[in-house]
């Protein structure tokens, strides 16, 4: 997938910047619908309709914004056709002649079907290898900044759920809250509205009680319980800049037994055995192993039970930026860490019959260790 | 692209439920990271991890749930590799071969990076027509009320600007609500956190008013004026089902100008046009026509200004469904509309100066007509 560098190369996006993280990082805007983006060099063109132009000129990171509409006009010319033929492979490759460029590269996540097209059309076109910026992987201060301001959002999620856990009055096997059962959906409903009051949009927060919290994509329903560990994920983006904050702590409303005090004790064990090894240049595979050994050694055992799977099933943690979950991903076979990568590092057990546990916050990679750029208490069992 | 029906297609989707609308409808599930879904004939298969397992089994619609994990080994005993070096397009090799199919069909937004592998491995792949799920256009009863429930969730939003407008003071050029100035960042948060009630999670909601409003998607900043015209465009999703909905209003507080009140008296005149053109097999073209007509026999006119472009500088509407833009277009050139199809009807006029006005509904097309899925007054200008 390589290419001489005496190649001139077009780079070619085609997404809207909601769906295409790699889009809004180039253009720094919100545009709604697909649109292409075009790279030679340090050269970048965004091709927007009447209907973006203005803003998108105004406030987008592009070195030029062009209009879609002109640029369809003088395609079709050029290749003396109709407009209406000219759609984004038409363009790219009426870029490639206009730019002198030999060939194009695309994201792996570039559309087939554009994809297909450009090689109907005969234009030497090739997917590069992910990630397509690799500077998204390696934070500056300013987006480690962003992503502080996320976590203060799942952090502000905390500590409303912390005071409704507190003020909340254990009815049997219920929890009533200013007069009325306290479920799953009601939580997530103020923690949500929370992070929205800091301008951070919440989208499946996960409040998972009991058998529930076991299942660690299940974002929780019905009334949460008394005596049992909650797992409450928070994973907000602010809305301003499209970066995210990602956060878990593990509650408990009433009095914790045994095993549950030594379950959460030995997931957050694990968590600070994890931490302790980050650092620039140690490999993923050992922090995450730094987390699952501490599990080994107090027994914890992972594994498969008919359809279930206990323990510790997911990997210690994942790149955070633009995207929820980004490279790289902290687990098994995983690679070295580099200086500027923010990851979160998230072990957790799950076991039905005892309840889930899982513990995150979110770190800088630095040349001796990391930063950490979360920051809430990890008191846990509530009265 | 039309293959003969005595061959066996094996179709592929590879995103995750969020980024990919085809993947909600197809399994009903929403799956936060890119998984594999297959299907041959009527059978539709879904291959997650064991992280997805327990609960899209429990919860999908998918015919059938296969654990990544086991089908990844079981791949690599087949090929005779390593089960690392078994990824989305080895796996969907080996059920080619495990299903007896002749080749495979990929949706157009499908990745372009595995539809290189997929080409390099030999598999005799092509990207099938849009939509790839020709269903999903033609919305059922139970689409038609997900989607009236996102439109009563835009009508609450709209109450809440309205009070809010009502009860602002006018205090020279600035709205003072509840004691300090409003601003469009302070009501859009308003009309959020009153669609987040609702179960339905708003995402760029456009509060623009005066000049802002003149670009169609600037969200709108800072202080709100009197006797200007403020675009409300509130398009949220609900959480539960994964359906929009979509609808503007213009308000405006203090008193309107003649100019204004034209404006707007246009606008929803055209409104009315285009929603009485609507029924199946009319052209969307003659839709978005009839709107557009009613401009120009009022000498509105649309055109280029410089960098500007004034008048009606959008299509009439669009498909409303998991998607917030989805076909068909209500546009010049668009085709005929079909029974079932559920748009928006938002003609438009923005002029500098003056400002801009826009008024949203969504309808579904009937054999006869259409039948409203959104309802709220038209009343806009408030004291």
């Amino acid at each position: 997938m390589k290419r001489k560098s005496s190649r001139s190369i077009l780079r070619a996006l085609y997404a809207s910047s909601e769906a295409s993280a790699d889009v809004l990082y180039l253009s720094g805007v919100f545009v709604p619908d697909a649109f292409l983006c075009l790279i030679k060099g340090k050269h970048s063109i965004g091709i927007v309709s009447r209907l973006e132009y203005t803003r998108v000129k105004a406030t987008s990171k592009f070195k030029e914004v062009l209009l879609l509409e002109s640029v369809r006009a003088e395609a079709a010319q050029r290749f003396k056709v109709k407009v209406s033929t000219i759609g984004a492979a038409e363009l790219i490759r009426y870029f490639t002649i206009l730019l002198a460029c030999d060939g194009v590269e695309i994201p792996s996540n570039f559309p087939a079907g554009l994809y297909a097209k450009l090689q109907s059309h005969g234009v030497d076109v090739s997917v590069a290898e992910d990630p397509f910026f690799p500077s998204r992987e390696l934070k500056s201060d300013e987006e480690a900044n962003a992503i502080r301001q996320g976590n203060r959002a799942s952090a502000a999620g905390f500590r409303v759920a912390e005071r409704v856990l507190k003020e909340s009055k254990i009815e049997g096997k219920r929890l009533k809250y200013a007069g009325s059962i306290l479920t799953s959906e009601r939580l997530r409903h103020l923690i949500d509205g929370e992070c929205l009051a800091r301008g951070a949009l919440a989208q499946h927060t996960i409040v998972a009680g009991g058998e529930q919290a076991c299942d660690p994509h299940e974002t929780g329903y019905g009334p949460l319980k008394p005596n049992e560990l909650i797992i409450i994920d928070v994973f907000p983006r602010i809305r301003a800049t499209g970066y995210h904050g990602d956060m878990t702590r593990t509650f408990l409303k009433g009095r914790a037994s045994d095993a549950q005090r030594q379950l959460v004790g030995t997931v957050k064990a694990a968590q600070k055995a994890a931490i302790a090894r980050v650092k620039a240049g140690v490999s993923c595979s050992s922090v995450h192993e730094a987390a699952a050994g501490i599990f080994e050694s107090r027994d914890y055992r992972t594994e498969r039970q008919g359809d279930t799977f206990v323990g510790f099933i997911h990997s210690t943690g994942h790149g955070l930026g633009l995207e929820v979950h980004e490279v790289p991903r902290v687990s098994r076979g995983a690679g070295r860490l580099r200086k500027g990568q923010v990851i979160t590092i998230e072990p957790g057990l799950y076991y039905p019959g005892l309840g889930g546990c899982r513990i995150e916050d979110v770190v800088r990679v630095t040349k001796d260790g990391c930063e950490k750029l979360s920051s809430f208490h990890y008191r846990w069992e509530f009265k």
